[in-house]
């Protein structure tokens, strides 16, 4: 069967990848009398007198909304929002899989911003925390901008910054691998979409100063017209130099490229432009910037892609359901560039340094490790920052999340 | 331990009671390949193509949203919405136990009817049904009403309809067994609210001709000063004689009482006053209008409350888990009171003639041949009247909820 067909075939026979499964018996009167009512008053009551008991007595302390509009699926582009279900529908598989944490999906019959922002502030008491997935750029930077300041709850675009917390991840251990330091190095970023952007603003929070970001129209520059207000705001803290051209132009003698843009745009002889022992990730999808053995024959040191069949694969996998674990698991109030950062190191220290190859930068998503990881490096930050509802220690932390 | 701290127990040892859960496996690779990209994208254009099929590909066909503000809840009242939680966690419990259906919460940070009506809307491609719950009144009423109006996928606002249905059902058997026909009944129904309106409607649609609605200020009639919009609708075809005055003043003569009012309101003098084998339906909760055995005493010849420990319960999980079952099951677009009619005496139906006892008019909740015999009801009536998106014939239609 071709993969289409059992693609096709999976989502038929179960009718979709999800289903909302008691965890109570209902066999009896006496039964109902406890999950439903008169008992079920009974926590009623206590949430009535305090809120937060919403955490104990309901599902919300580990429930996520993976919220879409169906506007930048995959590389499908603009599909609408039933279009978008079995997108949405699998990334909830992938919370629960791989995490534990019920996710649930909701696809909005809108695509304007106001009103995405305030059906998802309307939703806001069902949920522990909403991922956003799949929202067109710039638009997805405004509503997750404005949930993050009006709700209480964390919440998470993962197209930016699961994508952001990996590349990082996986630049850690390179930058170890070819013994460079992160201060030093010299970054050009391609494609300057909400991926981009986002990548560029952590890696500038871990202290690489010199990155150039790039977009169709050359390098992001002071007084550039074509930018647009984010990328303005860029403009002002990255490119120092305040080079212009396109990536041709700009490449030499860079350390890293990170491609989040189109197929086979980074040239052999860009490669060659590049600094000592360049390191290269090219993740556009699914015909990366430059083909990976292509860029070694080049003088690429590190090559990672966004695919599963080449080596060093960054895949948001590896970031997300870890990340919402420890949020929900403390009750942190907010996901900040401190846990995504904290994040990224756990998933790059899961690779000891003498392990480290130019072929294993990145672990594998399959990898059971990361997520308990990763969840327990962003638990440890909620609660070192007093971010987190729950106040646990470093020993009760490492317990609940031992793998 | 009590009922309270069992209950309390119940809800916070499983931090709440619904989980969702992935119906397909994601061990390796090749799983993540169908399930998630590159292969999800196959059902996504599937859809592009033909938005019909998300009901093949994804959960919505199977999935019905509990929609409440926590406004009306049980006979808590307003309690907002994350107090309201265990109660719609506790819904979406009942629909998979009784029914299969998938059900999931939605409680709303909002009470104003403009805004609960557009988020639904906004929340329709996720959901193939929306049951509204414990939302106060008149609001429910627009609400229902208005997104009956604008949505495509059934809607049902249980505490009106749920009751209404299963209300006619006890009523039609204990019409048989007192050997009286429905069309020559003189009825009162005591409490103009949702339930007492959406039962007034049910009946007269049935052929109940003499109804007298009551509220707290007196016998609706027209002219009657403190009636609301909604009241005042029904004031037009009901109280044909145009009676005056309280309960105690209008009930007699009257074969049935209805009530969805307050604790202890009917006397034994109001019931020795009604015609001969007088019914009661005393479904004031958690305190009945008149105490079974005190109503029997003074005549009352079938007697039925909203309590387990009592006969004849009246529990709206008669209904609403078939109704769902059904008309999801032939994607019917909307729950006419034809099929309300259907499930009724289907409901009624499963109690012979000759098994009907003074005590035993309305079956067992746990009876679970009640849930397949509503939904063959309600799937049938909506192929019958055009209303179904598949079309299947009544063998089919058996076939599929055959016990």
């Amino acid at each position: 069967m071709s993969l289409k067909d059992e693609a096709l075939s999976l989502h038929k026979k179960n009718q979709g990848k999800i289903a909302v499964n008691s965890k109570v018996e209902v066999e009896s009167k006496e039964d109902l009398t406890l999950a439903y009512s008169p008992g079920v008053a009974e926590p009623c009551l206590e949430i009535v007198e305090d809120n937060a008991k919403v955490y104990n007595y309901t599902a919300k302390g580990n429930l996520v909304a993976v919220v879409s509009d169906g506007t930048a699926v995959l590389g499908l582009g603009d599909i609408g929002p039933e279009a978008a279900m079995p997108v949405m529908e699998g990334k909830a598989v992938l919370f629960k899989e791989f995490a534990g944490v019920d996710a649930f999906p909701i696809c909005l019959a809108t695509k304007d911003v106001d009103e995405i922002v305030e059906t998802v502030k309307r939703l806001e008491p069902t949920f522990g925390g909403i991922n956003l997935e799949d929202i067109s750029a710039p638009r997805c930077l405004e509503i997750e901008e404005r949930l993050k300041e009006e709700l209480n709850i964390p919440v998470f675009h993962d197209d930016q910054h699961g994508t952001a917390i990996v590349v990082l991840a996986g630049l850690i251990n390179a930058t170890k691998f070819v013994d460079k330091k992160l201060s030093d190095l010299k970054v050009v970023v391609n494609g300057a979409g909400a991926a981009g952007l986002a990548i560029t603003k952590l890696l500038l929070k871990v202290g690489v100063e010199d990155i150039i970001l790039v977009d169709k129209f050359g390098a992001l520059a002071p007084g550039v017209e074509e930018m647009n207000s984010a990328q303005s705001d860029l403009a002002e803290v990255t490119n120092q130099e305040e080079k212009r051209g396109d990536l041709s132009q700009v490449i030499s003698d860079r350390d890293v490229f990170i491609g989040v843009s189109a197929p086979n745009i980074l040239t052999e002889d860009m490669v060659k432009s590049m600094a000592e022992n360049p390191i290269i990730f090219a993740m556009a999808n699914p015909t990366p910037e430059i083909n990976p053995p292509v860029a070694k024959k080049a003088g690429a040191k590190v090559v990672g892609t966004g695919r599963s069949d080449y080596p060093n694969q960054v895949n948001n996998l590896l970031a997300f359901p870890g990340i919402f674990k420890g949020a929900l698991k403390v009750q942190a109030s907010e996901i900040t560039d401190e846990m995504k950062i904290a994040a990224a190191y756990g998933i790059a220290d899961l690779i000891k340094k003498e392990e480290l190859e130019s072929e294993y930068i990145i672990p594998d998503p399959f990898n059971r490790e990361v997520v308990n990881r990763v969840a327990l490096e962003v638990a440890k930050k909620a609660v070192e920052d007093g971010l987190a509802n729950i106040d646990l220690n470093l020993d009760e932390l490492e317990d609940i999340f031992s793998s």
